[in-house]
């Protein structure tokens, strides 16, 4: 009845793999002209075979991006100018590349006309939630279809047989997507490992779900020596001090960073962590360029940021964290916290060398133009410099709150305890 | 004049070496009667050579308390049952030592009726205003004696040949204190390293300071696993899986991850760090144990501690970290935070298997009777289990204010716009 | 088909008003046995009318519980000491009521072996949150109908004529609510006024719509003065220094405050707020007794709380006022503030003198057994007590981090400079 | 000896009173030159009489300084921005002058080529810190005479007969200097009074010491309404809707803001705050502009402001209104906080009408065109609306980490019991 001109069009975020190509198929039975798109955020994929997939299915046009350069230099980086880390441990790998996949989405949309985006995201899952949050707060009037919450689609797809048969049924190829009994997301900064047979956090994870670095008992007896300069706490130099190595452009000096921590051994965590849909979940993640850059930039810090600004920052990077997982990278709020966050970095200058060896990474020593460190700094002129005697004064002023409460605990006890004489 | 009665007392903290024994003389010659105390807090020391030492100087008691117990029980479990971590990374291995030597002090002064208390720290340290603000929050009529910053002290004393000096012209033994070029402190938590020839920050620190641990590169080349079992929070097991070894006692247990830590270099860290007093100093940290410790105890809280409870202990455990640190132990503030941090270790129960290896801990897994983890929880019975489709609300309420705020932006960029079109 | 006996039974939260009244009945024609609940929170109802209507209509049971002195002791007193302040002006009223009427409901739901709990509130708004999350928190596996949520109920009741015309065709009687061109929640803490005819933030709420407080214009031209004293932050005893009255028994002592605030025209409060179902929303309010109660409260602790204490308790007063709004009363972390709260107020004892005026509370002067207040302090035994040229020592100590911040960022400045200058 | 151009510079903050006119004498003494500084921030001083004065005692030179309208612009209204409140209740008047004022003289040090600053604040107050903070921040270099704080003055000056006596000898003019039984800082934004007199918190402060506004019971009884409106969270425009009198310069707009709270008695507050030196004191504040622009500010946040974003900004507020307080306004972490600040008051813009009556200012209604209010948004193009449905699914979401806290602690519950029943 309808030319396809009248079709609407959706933009999906298309991986190449089962549940995608069945959702690129359902959605042009649901009437849709699909769009299918692919993110370059590093990944190991073969894009060519994806795009020829893609049409294969049906897909109107296909448009693989690459953002890996954006990621590093506007995601990443900044990111770790805030020494993020969720829950104290985990260096959100996959949280960070999620906003910038569903801005070039939205953009797609933008351009190619298309009211609608989709995505093969969970229902239980983060992703969903950092995919719509991005579609919604970059353009409130997108429509957004996410079949794994569409009660249609769930009552037609129970499990992964259905997805099979429905793909045989519509001559998708399902050969090239070998199946792992997990499931992985990887990027530039990391790779994710989770679900299937991961789920038991009463089982460790075998050494073969591990794909971006050596087990630390396989890596080099030699610890590798580099050298990480900064610039208002962004790395724009690498120097691999053993060989002479050195990578000065983003992405190159990234890519380096994980290619030295991948061959060490360096980044892999395994650790239960809460979703923001309220459940917990574990996760086993290798994240090698990424330890390596909190680790120099926390001591790079360490030597050249204020103590209170120190102090506040670290209030502010739990919060963050907790937003960047969650999916609010594109809110009111990341922008109110990002304001700080670039203030504190302007000195936050320096080189620190490190070593790494099996697994870990040690900072050895390091140099600031903005040191605040003491020796640095009795060079300058400062009235009188640092006097010892001071210190009494300023003890016995801090002690005066500690000297009270003893002494009112004291006298509260002891006229309770005569009160309860009086009252016998 | 004075009968030797009417002298009047002060409990000095003797370590043995040559500073504290030139300040015990010195004391005496200011008038008092010095009662020497040294306390055992797990130090490599040879305590009765130090009680002789005293004796030979002068002291009209030396009390030598063994407080390694209280100092595991009442100090270092509550510490990291908080995930104490000052700057992110820093265990506060002497900071959670100095309130109970000072503590102990204090006690002994009473007993002995003492007015005065006095120790050796320098003026420039955390550990002055450790002690200090500990005596003061005791016992705000304590009288405090701090040679390193009174004036006739430093007048007379200023450099390490003055001291040497003092201490021949009055007998003292120097043999027997071996000057190493840095300073340092040891105890059961960990020994720090610093100052001297390690003042300088853009040097790396030689192997040969490190005593607690063995250079990763020298760690077994087998890795070691461990179970550590919580009960509230608090180690209550830990099980060597390679041999079987178990250990429950708070001392045994806490002494033994810190042989396995130390055997295979776990724990070093080399940063520079904020006094409380307002410069940075470098320090260098073997902490074997403790951080065996802190990296199960954060793991057991991944499956057992509720997200928002998470959330808000780990605010405060910056700010108590800093309290500690500062030396305000005894502290209404810090009664405030661990009333919330006890409340927080209820259901902290289970059990963390880790690898041990070079210089690493990873937890490998994990299991809890209070496990909050979705597969544990999903026998139990709650209203309809997880919706996917209930997700999808989920998303669209949080939307609401990023997209209220993005309809705002463009409005108002808009409106600009067109005042600048319609001034022109 | 079925017997009665077979038929579900649902606890639900009923008012008397139309919507409950329909809901009652509709739920009755879904197949459930509804039992009626009606809590007594202060608010002014009849409540034996409510109970033959609630009959009338069909219910087989009414429960009318009386939860106000629970209100008072276990709800609104353990708030106001943590000085629970929504967005720095709220203070509550609606929200602390709804977990203990939704905790009554679920208790009934299990005596009665009801599987389901119903309520009336609207799916915009923050009180269906209150409820259910509380009625979740306390059995998780509870049934919830929400017919302002359910498809079914919103299709087939669009509006208020809907309503109206099921009552009539039902025989509901409709005379005895009358209706307001606003929505109200009246109880001990407070009465709100939103909604209808308030909704637009830009227009002036009549003066018509209070209720609970005279007009500060209409108030006695003679200022009252009280004296409200506290034992561990918590009221117990209010007294009239003009005629003499004295209320020390909960319920009467905070009746007392609702009187004396709502004859002085106190606790008005007009402002536009955010919902945790992100949108704003503008309130009316009259919180005559708890605006005195909180103006007295934070003028004990500023003579008796330590002042660490209180920037810590009030960092999470913040939290702690934002968990109540949105309903997380009955949660771990509420548990986990709690337990910091409790301590903190310990020592909050005392007696504070207030003038009640046209409006207003003026703290006129206070006295506490614990107070920090130097004066009071001045006869205790402390070391030497304040001795002002300490003050030297300890600003200059906190100057140090100041003098090195200008000190590098003039040297960074001026190398800049000079590099520009270099590079020309 | 020396010729006077050898004689060393001392900059001294200057007031006209007895004891700053001491100082400058006794620092004639010591053999500085003395320029007299004295900023005019809006105090009620006689400056030409202050002036002659300075001259008469031997000042070689009077600065009279108006810093009013920086006062307003650059510290005022910013710090009026973040809602700055020390203590939940003080408006930081007397703070907020001091760094300004220290500024200026600093710069007059710098323009004279004096090496020394010098002020009359006591040893024990919160101004010392905040006159030697700013001075040592923005020139490390500077020295500082802080007389109240040096041995020999303190031992020569005792008490007030001394200093009277040193002036009748060196024919100093006490006349002038009429002595209130308590202290007063008096500037744009507030007067203050406390100490002597004022002393006993347990008294009130008689209504003779008030002097910026009436007293309420003397206030109009017909309410005055105003409509104060915003740009980028800063007052430009303030409108009388009675008499239409409208103020547009901050200078200006300030001064009239305090006009009419003045005359209608708002602003007044008696509290027992924390000195930062760790003492308490008892405060007696008149802020009458501040408090109408403080409520107005807070009611067009409520309209304009993300909730997030109010959420940070109100943490970190409290942080902020401490550092003004303490005296860390020229701080790297000020800066830090400011850049957020700042950013969050981007969309801060609008009108809120307001009504002063007897102490109180009450908010009727506001405006703002970048209002995020529902009814103000629901005009403009956002996905499908709020969707009522929606808020089960959030429910149910926010729901599962409080059903699983509940089914844990009842498991664990049960299996305490059972393995108590077990034991027996």
């Amino acid at each position: 009845m309808c030319s396809a001109e009248d079709r609407p069009k959706v933009v999906l975020a298309y991986s190449g793999g089962l549940d995608t190509s069945v959702i690129l198929r359902w959605l042009m039975e649901q009437g849709y002209d699909v769009i299918a798109y692919a993110a370059d955020v590093g990944q190991q994929d073969d894009f060519e075979a994806l795009e020829r997939k893609a049409l294969a299915i049906g897909a109107t046009a296909v448009h693989v991006e690459d953002l890996r350069e954006e990621l590093v230099t506007d995601y990443i980086f900044p990111m770790f100018q805030a020494n993020a880390l969720y829950e104290g441990r985990y260096l959100l790998g996959t949280a960070i590349a999620r906003p910038l996949i569903a801005k070039r989405q939205v953009e797609i949309a933008h351009e190619t006309g298309a009211r609608y985006v989709s995505h093969g995201a969970t229902g239980k899952g983060n992703d969903q939630v950092r995919f719509e949050l991005s579609y919604y707060a970059l353009d409130p009037e997108i429509r957004v279809i996410a079949p794994w919450k569409t009660p249609e689609f769930l009552d037609r797809f129970k499990g992964r047989s259905d997805l099979l048969a429905y793909a045989e049924q519509h001559g998708i190829d399902v050969k090239s997507t070998a199946s792992k009994p997990y499931s992985e997301d990887d990027n530039l900064l990391h790779i994710s490992h989770e679900a299937g047979m991961l789920e038991a956090p009463e089982l460790e994870a075998p050494e073969h779900v591990y794909s971006k670095t050596v087990a630390p008992e396989e890596a080099p007896d030699e610890p590798a020596r580099i050298a990480v300069t900064f610039d208002d706490g962004i790395p724009v130099r690498v120097e691999n001090l053993d060989d002479g190595t050195v990578r000065e452009s983003p992405l190159e000096l990234f890519s380096y960073l994980n290619e030295l921590g991948g061959a060490h051994g360096i980044g892999r965590l395994d650790m239960v962590e809460n979703r923001f849909v309220g459940v917990k979940s574990r996760g086993v993640y290798e994240t090698p360029g990424g330890t390596i850059l909190h680790v120099a930039h926390q001591d790079i810090e360490g030597i050249a940021m204020d103590r209170e600004v120190m102090r506040l920052r670290n209030m502010l990077s739990a919060k963050l964290s907790e937003l960047i997982y969650y999916g609010f990278w594109f809110s009111p709020e990341m922008e109110f916290l990002m304001a700080a966050v670039a203030k504190s970095q302007e000195l936050i200058d320096g080189t620190v060398t490190l070593k790494l060896f099996k697994g870990n990474v040690y900072p050895l020593c390091r140099t600031s133009p903005s040191s605040l460190y003491e020796e640095d700094l009795s060079s300058m002129d400062m009235e009188g410099g640092f006097n010892q005697v001071d210190a009494d004064g300023f003890i016995k002023i801090n002690a005066i709150r500690l000297m009270a409460h003893r002494a009112i605990t004291k006298k509260r006890a002891e006229s309770k305890r005569g009160g309860q004489v009086a009252r016998r």
